[in-house]
């Protein structure tokens, strides 16, 4: 049995330069996109694939980054559009570890986490580059000591249970994680199957927008620009052998097109 | 035998992005920088290392990097003001193949180039966002010819002598090329022993300025970042270990306290 159902919960915007999300290439000037997670309801259980960010949190280490976030734009708000709490989640999958993918990761106490192996380790061990986008770690209380005292307030709320997965994974019926490193170490990509529809492939921030993919342009933040681009034609591909339709993480030229919860694709 | 002078070329100035300048940090705007060549007067003989841009190539390619240049800060023009002419350089070291590194090396006719053998293949097959970057090969017509028909005025002046080199190499006595990769796939660094002072180290690109090394901050153009940075620690640590100065590529706020030629460094 593949999903029922995917809802993408709206998250709010934030603004980055136009060098950063078309590296090298700009035009320059402020560039305000979205942010979003998305739910799927399986027969396994209910999914979150990604959580955006917190708001507080931009605002205290990242407050150039202009986060417009309403409280129905967080997670708790967002799941209550669908008649859900954050407790009934069972699984948080993190494309990756950027502060902007994991923000609301510390409302789901009682889900299991899954990421890719490399990324966990990233986040702990981040390169001078990378401590801003892995600058919200409180999702892992252990990783978040290791980093040093964090500037952030104390959470006691829950012990996350982790799982990590490395190469690609079927991690459930007609749900796939798809490695797509190179905007960070171990990021994942998600394709899901539904009964009435093509399958939905989110690139997350393999591909921040159409305009990305249509200009092969990979985004300024990276680790290893030569695999992102690879794993920019890696989505092309996989669009293609499997019918999907990609959804980008960041895209404001979409985004009015995507279906937003509590509307759902099915 | 150590070599006996050290004249710095000026080769008039460069526009790029403050964004580019400092890689996902800026600030954003305009940033006007200095390129220079380096001419050693060795006893085996004349050396330039890297030789500026061309000022026609980037009207034509890039002309959004504003350049201004003089018939006087040419190589042909500034070899003159020290009584040269540009066929009497013997070697050419190429720290890397960007525009602005090797636009001078089609004036110097008679000189055998050296330079790492990663280098003269990255700018054989660049990836994507390497293009602009690697926009000016016609210092090898056989590059030229691979990479398409070329935009460019044809050459048919002269027929270069390559000689690649890998690993660290004291190419003459008192003269070391390092490795410093991570800009680009096979960049050199250069040191340069004198008699009566202490010794040069030019970064090259490895480092674009001071400001660069104090806030270990890289370029927005690379090809690997983890490398970049790697190099910026070992320029540091030669530096130390060789009680060498550091002479940076493009550092408006250094240059000015650079002698340029006629003047030299002994």
């Amino acid at each position: 049995m593949s999903a029922n159902k995917v809802y993408l919960l709206d998250g709010g915007t934030l603004v980055i330069d136009g060098y950063h999300a078309f590296w090298n290439r700009g035009p320059g000037g402020e560039l305000r996109f979205p942010c979003y997670a998305i739910l799927i309801d399986h027969p396994d259980g209910l999914y979150i694939f990604d959580t955006g960010y917190d708001h507080a949190h931009v605002e205290r280490v990242l407050p150039f980054e202009k986060p417009l976030q309403t409280e129905a734009q967080t997670i708790p708000g967002q799941l209550a559009t669908v008649g859900l709490r954050p407790s009934d989640i069972n699984y948080v999958i993190n494309s990756h570890y950027h502060f902007d993918h994991c923000g609301g990761n510390i409302h789901l106490t009682e889900a299991c986490t899954l990421c890719h192996a490399k990324e966990l380790e990233a986040c702990a061990s981040p390169h001078p580059f990378e401590m801003l986008g892995y600058s919200d770690v409180r999702f892992s209380p252990d990783i978040s000591a290791k980093r040093g005292a964090p500037a952030e307030p104390a959470l006691d709320i829950y012990t996350p249970k982790f799982e990590t997965l490395t190469n690609d994974q079927e991690i459930a019926k007609g749900m796939w994680l798809f490695e797509t490193p190179g905007h960070t170490a171990g990021h994942y990509s998600l394709m899901v199957e539904l009964p009435d529809r093509r399958p939905m492939l989110f690139s997350a921030d393999a591909c921040y927008s159409k305009q990305n993919m249509d200009l092969m342009c990979i985004s300024s933040f990276h680790l290893d620009p030569v695999a992102s681009l690879q794993s920019m034609e890696r989505l092309k591909e996989l669009a293609e052998k499997y019918d999907a339709e990609l959804f980008y993480s960041h895209d404001p030229a979409s985004y009015p097109d995507y279906l937003l919860a509590p509307a759902f694709y099915s």
